[in-house]
């Protein structure tokens, strides 16, 4: 849904921060965003210093000229609370704001995402700003959706944060034999008489090294914690804005794969989701891919606002590559294939000064409108207008994939078997391989129907949460096609381990393993499936069936010949476990043949390199060609379409040439 | 001497947590045990807690009923005090019980070696509750031991450490002017006026980077004193077992080489020695045989207990191998070869929740016996009831090689001349050389009788302490063989430079070493010994002989031709000096050349892979045969023996087949 | 001028803390310095807590006693004031003296750099003890130089250096509305209304990873704040000194490049400038030369001290190499060639203990005067009375290279576009091409005068202060040649970006760059510059000419064939732009096309790897030939000469070997 509400073109923008330039530029700003097509603008992201000097007093006065400005100018705009960073003053006033990290020390002022939760000056001033906000801006019917804060996240250890947790640990367990039976405190005599024994689970208490916990119970408990405590942050500035305007539309920026926050229970309490979308010059054009289905995922499968990218280069990663000719395009159009309905920069105008000085802008230091990246997001405005059409377009997909905030936290949580299991590699490994087929994938999550699916994937599937089990009981037994790996099963969503692995999962996979091995870096196994040699790494469990059939073995070690992948048929469907980590060319073939088994069809067969994305809607079928390659591609049209782009008819059999990093969009 | 008393079989089994547990699951333990010829539970280790509710209650009611169960199922017990983690409520209401890092960060409740071993709470409850149990179940003739909290470790640098630090130090130099002069801090004008100016070393005053110590002095005798610290904390509960239970048999369980606490003077307060035995895959199998001995030399050479080590797999290392069928045995009668008289297991039931849940256990989740662990745990325990009468036998050594805690800080302490220089792989070098030749070692203190032996090895000794020249001054004269190495003699036990290198040893050695070059990692000199070429690295000393003869020298630099290795005759003995770090091949062939020169000779020669080992009583003579390597070995019997696991008898040249990972037991 | 005043030898010597010994070795140091030619002492450098043992409280006796000595023994003597680390009583009676470190955390009292520069408890003591050594030993004519505290240096965060900042930013831009704008606060919403909102940038504040920062300008502030801090420390001493001895001459040692003090600014309070060389052995011969050339630039490039080196070796570096036969005596002559007056070791009697005991010393642990290091230091002592000829005299260079602490703060500050940014690296390019050739170069500041030279290079310049973009036009324009390369002239010294790049250099550079690409490890473009190929990386600047002729075009990716080399005739001069950094090669054939174009001469030309250097005065021209090579070197002498060393006439065209290590001095 996006921006949704009366939104009827693909909004193209992105954050405009003129309060850090005298007026004279704005009137220069006007001009450039309308020569380059840009119609929307996000205002007032860090404002709140400026906005209010002291506790009772606020200051307006240049975000109403602001408003003036972009509204005369025919500008929509999504507007920020800017409660992402607290004013310095409230922080010498108020030290309760300030953080206290993982080591037990308390912060000064600074930085960004740097305000406790459980802040009472926090709690208090963030609603009322955006309260304020809303009143004061409710009228401008220019306004599309309302920007909560900015890139919620991080974590604190404060004393208000620790009776926040004994608070919120009392009413999820109501008493605390339930907390020391849950933690399994009998382990190492951590048993509590009393909720006020409980401590943070940090540095100073459970931790140690890398994230590594003593008692994953309570880490996992704070995680849940944490991610809570900054979602009450948000409802509280949600409803302090649609007390004043009930028909808001409310969005906090997401960040890519965000391990803080259970993004999937944040969505159910926004409007819409948007994103901010900075991959890394080593990340996989499906790892992108897949980041846009996550956040397509989290509300539903609706459509979604494309936040902030950078126009040309970041500045904040070790080596900031800028975007050559044609990528910035090219993501553009992967984030509109996979679902965004609105694509915005961050930034529209350049910083002079601090940290961010060198992250790419619209417009840069120079102010010039012949540079490189001006023209290129010109040229997008200008296809863009032809595509209002897609707007709220779906995506039709028969394949799901799990993804699951709890599994991610408590696979890399355990104390072994290994530190090479990784939650995001497992589900990279089986996304990739169905993206690369053109086969159109849905995230869900473990709560998610499954029932509209042929093939549900749940890589790493370690915890079982509330009926899970039995949800895919009834998801197999009916029909479904369901696939696991190793590390599946174990345990329930306190983390603790539910019997003979995997566990609940046993009589839908028809196995019982009894071990796990490990293996060292880069020491294999192998084993072959349909006559193909395969290697098996990091872990090989050691299995037997108990109805299911083992479609290959290891071939060596003392664990040579018994099962690694197994198939069960399981009243009307069937379940896959696969007992250890293969290669990319596995993945590929495996899922190659479930597919076929089971009647799950590409969008179309392109050649390598060549992506092919469906949206529908009652306007009809929208079909993206993105050429990843760097080489020029073929595609023969498989019917009558029509190039919205190009505005020409293509025929049936006809070949399309799409040069490198070149996309089509047609409608069929 | 193990548990000692009137232990008359080898005991085998492990740590058992049946609080962690409902009651009904206790009988199908006591089946599982007793099938597997289990007949030892370590009990109470982590009980803390849930004996003691508050200050003045004890609730003893559950142990009471495992005590019962356990006593009725023929089980010996070891019975732990539980000391090894405090309950969570004693660290809320008395937090002095809390630990201060080195970074001066007070710990919040949580994790285990958690206690500061000066804490005043600490102190008092620790032993009261020691008292306790001993007063309720001294009546119980089936506890063979007792085990002390668990595993003392860590260290703490709180504000009552400071004070007892200060005490420590006043009795120890009596006035201000010799800590002055001990500690030399008249360089950087570190002189102190007062004990109350001494503050802790850590990273708030004289340490920096990786344990690097700016004043060597204080740094070791924090060392020294907070090893004293908790050895204290030992005594207390010690006595206070002792106070209700005079004869009963007391111990803690060490760690592999655990360089914060001086385990040497520490058994001098234990009635006998256990230890946790948990190699990394990366450990050569001469490293663990090199620490059974240093276990077995601890207290004198006497037997000992290995009181944990994993049935099939750790979770606590980075990448959890299982052990593979036959390993687990293996292992255990490599104790058992070295010294060990009873073999147990962390864990006998796997817990469900928490940091260890993924660590192996004699009984699984899946809690079958039909496993392969279980089996192979069996089956060994069906062995172990044929070699009772090896109990409490010796090894005859010749050759002993010095450890020395002092040593171990002071040179690692150094700064300069290489930070390559590393005191556990100096042992290593001529430990696993020996070793690979059958050649029996006692690992021994610098206060251990010399004379007992026709060769002794003291790889870096840097510091000399005590009379130990003098010692080693009569001893070589004496007819003894003597050998030490590079950075040895340098300084006196205030880490005091004591003159021209090697100070205290010149004499003995007969040499002046003028400088200390450092070589680069992989830069390397060489030098040629009876007519092979070496290479030399680390260290190259560059000395004059001044009665010693070269035996070597270095091929190149501009000390070419100086010597590398030199003999001196000393008195009727001889003293060799290494000046460099060699290679594997060196240190094998110099000890070949050093043993045939003095007589010192193998149990018996066998083929590589197959170590011989030997224990001697009065029962007889044992010769444990293990095949370390991954092949099929032969061993010609060189006497008529009874092979005790067969219970068959083997004459003299008859051919022993071993194969992989066998091992075989005779008397002879 | 080194020491200056009437000193009119050599002086060689160095560190001597007699203190740490009983007096009967005194005597014997004496004859030792005597025999080695040694003719001054470092004294006194860590005594503060054996001089002062309470507030009000002096002891001087020993020191007398020394002074007494060492005046009997016709020794100079340089006179440090002790006060570079405080007494333990001190730190224990005024914990303000302790300094806080970056994360919060108050240090306790340990090692030196050890007293916060803003102690009211430091700056009162400190210059009182200075006062009181100038008024005893102020009759003492054999003093020649006084020394300030010990290697100024680190930093510090508590809250007396808060109180101190927020002044020193108040002094500086005297309302908070220019701070606001300075560090561009509107960004992420920092604006300040008040100076005591702003807290020190540090680990709890804007500082993360490894001293990267969210707000440039106040980190900058804050390390010119820092530097201005202890400065103030050094001239409360200085004037403490001044007040008994008006023409006593002043110094303190420098270390190396040290980041953390604009040594720039320090020297110009200094009367001489005095330093530490300890290369590592990784450094090049080429960064040691730069080092001394930075020294005497600091101070107009006027002579100064080798305050210390080690004879040996040192202890402190991972791995402590030695200096081999020879090496001593070239460094020692590298510093005098590079402008050193005088040669000082630390130390003159190695310590018995501490963390400095295996430093390398004139005298070692054994106490002998038959070392080869103690041969060597004597033979160098007696080739030194030769060159007294020498004292004073300077460089001729006609090539500068701008050196500047603002820079390399704030390039190594900036986020983005790279980390492999690296001033020193940069430098050293330029400074390396040029030194290999034998053009002497004058290391300068950017507010020293220009017009001194043919050639001036800029690498790296960042940020153009105060006029130097109009000191740069008036320099290029009147004839000067300048060379500056990528990431230069982009901010003002708020570090706020001036417009389009390179800032206020475009129009001398006659360029504009429009976006800076950022390659990987090992990713490379490559240019042809006069017909050879080089390689570009790190940073690829893609630029338009406005004037300049491109010299050299990249060769691939989307911008190739644009310029990466460009020449800008301006006036009578011309200005060459490096839009990437290139290998060795390239800087030295380009230089090599630079200097010949312009005239810049080599010293003389010689053989690969013999440094010929000059220094010249109203004696003579003096030419050092260094033969930094592995082997033997001829050189063609092209002018009649006197061999100092020697004392040998050599004729014009006579062929003068070098064996390796060698170093010849002339007179001609």
């Amino acid at each position: 849904m996006g921006y949704g509400g009366d939104v009827t073109e693909v909004l193209y923008g992105g954050d405009y921060n003129p309060e850090q330039w005298p007026e004279h530029i704005w009137e220069e700003d006007m001009r450039l965003f309308k020569n380059a097509n840009i119609n929307i603008v996000t205002l007032n992201v860090f404002s709140w210093a400026s906005l209010q000097p002291s506790e009772n007093e606020y200051d307006f006065s240049k975000l109403d000229r602001i408003m003036q400005l972009v509204k005369e100018n025919g500008l929509k705009v999504c507007m920020a609370t800017s409660t992402g960073a607290h004013p310095a003053w409230m922080a010498k006033r108020h030290p309760d704001i300030l953080r206290t990290d993982a080591y037990g020390i308390k912060r000064k002022f600074g930085g960004r995402h740097n305000s406790c939760p459980n802040s009472p000056t926090y709690r208090k001033y963030a609603p009322m700003l955006a309260r304020e906000l809303s009143k004061r801006y409710k009228n401008y019917d220019n306004i599309v959706g309302w920007h909560i804060s900015n890139e919620f996240g991080g974590e604190c250890y404060c004393e208000n944060c620790e009776r926040a947790f004994r608070k919120w640990l009392k009413e999820k367990y109501k008493n605390i034999e339930t907390v020391n039976k849950c933690y399994n405190t009998a382990f190492w005599g951590h048993t509590f008489y009393d909720f006020d024994e409980i401590v943070l689970p940090n540095y100073l208490s459970e931790h140690f090294g890398n994230e590594q916990t003593m008692f994953q119970g309570i880490s996992l408990d704070y995680r849940r914690f944490m991610s809570d405590s900054m979602l009450e942050c948000f409802k509280l500035e949600y409803d302090s804005i649609k007390m004043e305007i009930p028909d808001a539309r409310i969005t906090t920026n997401f960040m890519w794969f965000y391990k803080g926050l259970d993004y999937k229970k944040w969505a159910k309490d926004m409007d819409f989701v948007s994103w901010d979308c900075y991959p890394f010059p080593e990340d996989k054009i499906s790892t992108v891919a897949l980041c846009h289905d996550l956040m397509r995922g989290l509300k539903n499968q609706n459509s979604f606002v494309l936040m902030e990218q950078t126009p040309s280069v970041t500045n904040w990663q070790p080596v900031n590559k800028i975007k050559k000719p044609g990528e910035m395009r090219l993501l553009s159009y992967l984030a509109m294939a996979h679902g965004a309905d609105a694509i915005q920069f961050f930034q529209l105008r350049r910083s002079i000064g601090a940290c961010e000085k060198f992250h790419g802008a619209v417009i840069d230091h120079a102010g010039r409108d012949d540079t490189r990246v001006y023209r290129e997001v010109k040229s997008l405005g200008n296809e863009l207008t032809k595509l209002s059409d897609i707007l709220d377009a779906t995506t039709p997909s028969e394949a799901a994939i799990v993804f699951d905030w709890d599994n991610w936290w408590s696979v890399e949580y355990s104390s072994g078997p290994s530190i090479y299991l990784k939650y995001l590699d497992s589900v990279k490994d089986y996304y990739s391989a169905l993206y690369k087929k053109n086969i159109p994938i849905d995230i869900i999550g473990v709560n998610d129907d499954l029932s509209r699916y042929k093939l549900v994937i749940a890589p790493l599937l370690y915890m079982i949460k509330d009926d899970l089990d039995e949800r895919l009981r009834r998801y197999v037994s009916g029909g479904g096609t369901f696939i696991t790996t190793y590390f599946s099963g174990l345990v329930n969503d306190c983390d603790l381990v539910t019997g003979a692995y995997p566990g609940k999962l046993k009589d839908i996979l028809g196995i019982w393993v009894e071990e796990q091995d490990a293996l060292v870096e880069n020491e294999k196994n192998s084993f072959i499936f349909n006559g193909k040699r395969y290697p098996a790494g990091i872990i090989c469990d050691i299995m037997h069936t108990e109805g299911a059939k083992a479609l290959s073995c290891y071939e060596s070690d003392f664990y040579k010949d018994t099962p690694v992948i197994t198939e069960n048929i399981f009243g009307r469907g069937r379940a896959y476990y696969v007992g250890s980590r293969s290669d990319e060319e596995f993945y590929s073939d495996f899922l190659s043949y479930v597919c076929s088994e089971i009647g799950v069809e590409p969008v179309i067969h392109t050649q390598n390199g060549v992506e092919a994305t469906l949206r529908v809607n009652d306007k009809g079928k929208f079909l993206f060609l993105i050429n990843h390659s760097s080489e020029n591609r073929d595609v023969v049209m498989p019917f009558d379409a029509f190039d919205l782009l190009n505005e020409v008819d293509v025929k049936e059999g006809a070949t399309v040439l799409l040069v490198d990093k070149d996309v089509k969009v047609y409608r069929f």
